[in-house]
């Protein structure tokens, strides 16, 4: 019903090739240790245990999804707390991709803007990106097949993960969620008209989490990514997708920082009930 | 059934109340702002969001639950991160509580020993306590009485509250438990038989913490609260009590940073499932 706004984003793609000789130079693996943001000066050696395998995150998924789409949290905040990550913007105007320390703002006409840092955000999870594992896919299957080996792939199910798969996807399908006006409907209220995209052999990115079934209420249990194409023109929060061919990575992330808003619409948020079902709606 | 292996501690409580003169020296509000140990560079102004309102935590209450009693956090990095806490030691030896940087293990014995920093522990959570509410109390209540007190001082639900109430109390009932042997039972068959002790007219303080619902199967929703005398002598987990004049303080949090242990006992236990009924049992 109402959720099939389908839109082949094929123009899209093709000037993402065309730029992605340029925009290359601050997207190949080796740019990640040179990225040119603070990570703070807790990585040098204090008592505090702040470190690069962090999963930063601010406000709950719970909050997300009673409304609670403004926050305090700038983006040169999250900047200062990871390179790679997810979240959505303030009036829940789009999805969020960071990659390689920039922010991409998905907007519900499915195209990627450049975000700018003084932006704030209700909700986002970033981390400094390094893989701890890698695997190389070169033959077609489907995203439950590929779960399949990033399971493998994770030594245990109690450490949270970061995910990243660069690769060409035969298909990507993916949402983003239009800007919402005060007072603000609960997100599976939103995502009832939520605007689809659908992708053909598009070259791109897959950048989330997989987290352990204990952070529910705080964030999405197992896998919450989204996708943004190589030139960093189009992407969202993934629906579905089969990889033909690309590299796999995942993080191992023991430290887990949350940053909760001061503002009074997280304050009067209902965040006492199990909203998993409503989880399991949005997310799909 | 088998948990009323009941104590009263007069002898200790009355070697507490001569001792008091001279432990009081590191025990007066007004010892918290010079407490000798380092907050951390991130304390004194970075990118890093990390701060002294920051509730950091080791391991996960569900881990817990499932008999994963050794840790590798010591003691000393614990106390890099808090002055103010509880917690738990390596093989479950008893119930920790941190106040004014100190670190108390009652054993059980019932006892508080003070620990040495390099002990490990595989749960707790700690904070750098700074009231923000006090509410004074002269008259007699009960737990359900005085948590209606504490429940108005609380702005909200949503965020985490640093709990800790110093007075006299008319009744006060506290369990410890024994330390454990490989292979680690769970804890709801350890506190089966756990050793449980209550005082009269006893002075102290309670440490602990109220947590928002959706902190469920990473730390206690609502209250946790450890038990200390004012002579450091005995104390525990508490299960009872009765307040007859003190003072409430409550301490808002709004960072919560998790520290995930890296051992093998963590990594392979099972912490998909809810362990909500377990908790309840083993909390009260």
């Amino acid at each position: 019903m109402g959720q099939s706004k389908l839109i082949t984003i094929a123009l899209l793609l093709m000037s993402g090739i065309l730029l992605s000789g340029c925009l290359n130079t601050d997207d190949t693996d080796d740019s990640f240790s040179t990225a040119d943001f603070d990570k703070g000066s807790g990585d040098t050696g204090t008592t505090l245990a702040y470190n690069s395998d962090t999963l930063y995150q601010v406000s709950t998924i719970n909050a997300l999804l009673e409304g609670v789409y403004d926050g305090d949290t700038s983006l040169r905040t999250l900047k200062g707390h990871g390179d790679f990550g997810i979240g959505t913007f303030n009036a829940l105007d789009g999805e969020m991709i960071m990659l390689d320390g920039e922010i991409y703002q998905v907007k519900d006409d499915g195209i990627a803007y450049l975000s700018n840092d003084s932006m704030t955000t209700p909700f986002a999870a970033v981390t400094f990106f390094e893989g701890d594992e890698t695997l190389l896919i070169n033959e077609t299957m489907s995203k439950e097949e590929l779960e399949e080996h990033l399971e493998n792939m994770m030594p245990n199910r109690n450490i949270m993960y970061a995910v990243k798969i660069t690769g060409t996807f035969d298909h990507m399908k993916t949402r983003s969620v239009p800007r919402q006006e005060q007072p603000y409907p609960k997100l599976v209220e939103v995502t009832k008209n939520q605007p689809t995209f659908e992708f053909t052999s598009v070259q791109g990115t897959i950048v989330g989490f997989w987290l352990p079934a204990y952070m529910n209420g705080v964030n999405v249990p197992e896998y919450h990514l989204h996708f943004i194409t190589d030139g960093m023109d189009a992407g969202g929060h993934i629906l579905e997708y089969d990889i033909s061919e690309g590299t796999v990575e995942i993080d191992r992330t023991y430290d887990f920082y949350l940053s909760l808003p001061r503002d009074e619409s997280f304050m009067d948020a209902d965040l006492e009930k199990d909203n998993s079902s409503e989880l399991e709606m949005v997310e799909k």
